[in-house]
């Protein structure tokens, strides 16, 4: 029986960004790995930012949270650190910020076209490693989806109808905060076990672990009735 | 928070596309139909039969279960019975029997794509309510999955190539083992809960009901240690 990882992140994120490849390095360590299925869900860290508002994010950083221009530019070179250590490409300055629903909307999209963890690769690529902003530009955001797999004419329809997949992402971050998730990356493992934040790796290994072991605990079965089935001997009616 | 609901299934089993029929009346009436997941997985009544034999169902089960012609003849109207209070179309004779391994794998590459539920509707009724053999018949397979909605080219690759998808076929039916499933249908819900058969619309509701409010379970933390993450108050790291 499958085990079943759902990981609520933000474009905006970039632990959720370290978080996925520590989790991935757990996950292809894993005995049992070609068993679990891992689900990509929203969660915007901040929802009420305007589409058109965007720009470089240090400063935003800066002046959001009360801290200096300095210091803000200090935790992105920080971060760029832990990225070099997982072998992860980070622009230690320049990325930008900005409202990530769209994008959200799409990874919606590509679940359904089996490109779900293609895209969320290249959207975490566009905005953390290349130099031109994924903010605001729905040419850039295009040619990242295609570059994913996904179909150009497709893509600009999802993008152009701002309803397509908009309930999927409201959904997901009601299920957020129903599940306790107050910051991301936010890890859940067969509806029971939690992780939260870009944990080491060794943390997402004891979580798919005991998830594993978990799941062979016998299932309860609704109503005792016999019910007309087929097996291999036939099918009493 | 979603709930996941796997059903077992085989194309060659008429309580499937009976159960398939019963579950779906009990989740159209379900308040939070637009929060359940289903996924439809693989389980052969018959796995060792040849690809190439096929034929007529009536003699063969009549055959193989030491029963008169008559009498299988008779089980397949009552089948068609019941199927038309469900206002599903039923051949009561005619339909044929064969290996459904190459059905199940066009399954899964359904799955990726987003067309397996639209898949198996489509296998169902071409076994059950048309009169052109499914088995055997490689063009028809390809003219099935079309119409629910998968590229030609794609399913030929499919279908040519015996290995696509057959890891996830035996998969499936090492799973349906150990969640204890002797025959299908067979839906889980949540990895918990077990429904056997095709039971009436009402036990289906049950399951539902069950498994939704179970959902709301509190996540157990695996490890306790603050990691790096992102909130509303930004990225401390």
């Amino acid at each position: 029986m499958t085990t079943r990882v759902e990981i609520f992140t933000d474009i905006n994120c970039p632990f959720c960004y370290l978080g996925k490849a520590r989790f991935e390095a757990a996950l292809a360590e894993f005995e049992h790995r070609d068993e679990v299925e891992v689900v990509h869900r929203s969660f915007e860290l901040d929802p009420a930012l305007p589409a058109d508002q965007t720009g470089p994010v240090i400063p935003r950083i800066a002046a959001k949270y009360g801290i200096g221009v300095d210091q803000a530019a200090a935790n992105e070179r920080a971060i760029a650190a832990q990225a070099a250590q997982l072998g992860l490409p980070y622009r230690s300055s320049g990325r930008d910020y900005g409202n990530s629903f769209d994008m959200h909307r799409l990874l919606h999209f590509a679940l359904e076209k089996g490109r779900q963890d293609a895209l969320l690769d290249a959207l975490y690529a566009g905005n953390f490693a290349e130099p031109e902003p994924v903010f605001g530009d729905r040419e850039r955001l295009v040619a990242i989806a295609v570059r994913a797999g996904l179909d150009e004419n497709q893509v600009r329809a999802v993008l152009a109808d701002p309803n397509a997949y908009a309930a999927d992402v409201r959904r997901d971050e009601r299920d957020a905060a129903q599940l306790g998730a107050t910051g991301v990356p936010y890890f859940v493992f067969d509806n029971k076990y939690a992780v939260s934040g870009a944990q080491p790796t060794e943390v997402f290994t004891q979580a798919l672990t005991t998830a594993w072991n978990d799941r062979t605990a016998p299932l309860i079965t609704v109503d005792g009735d016999n019910a007309p089935a087929c097996g291999p001997d036939g099918c009493p009616s």
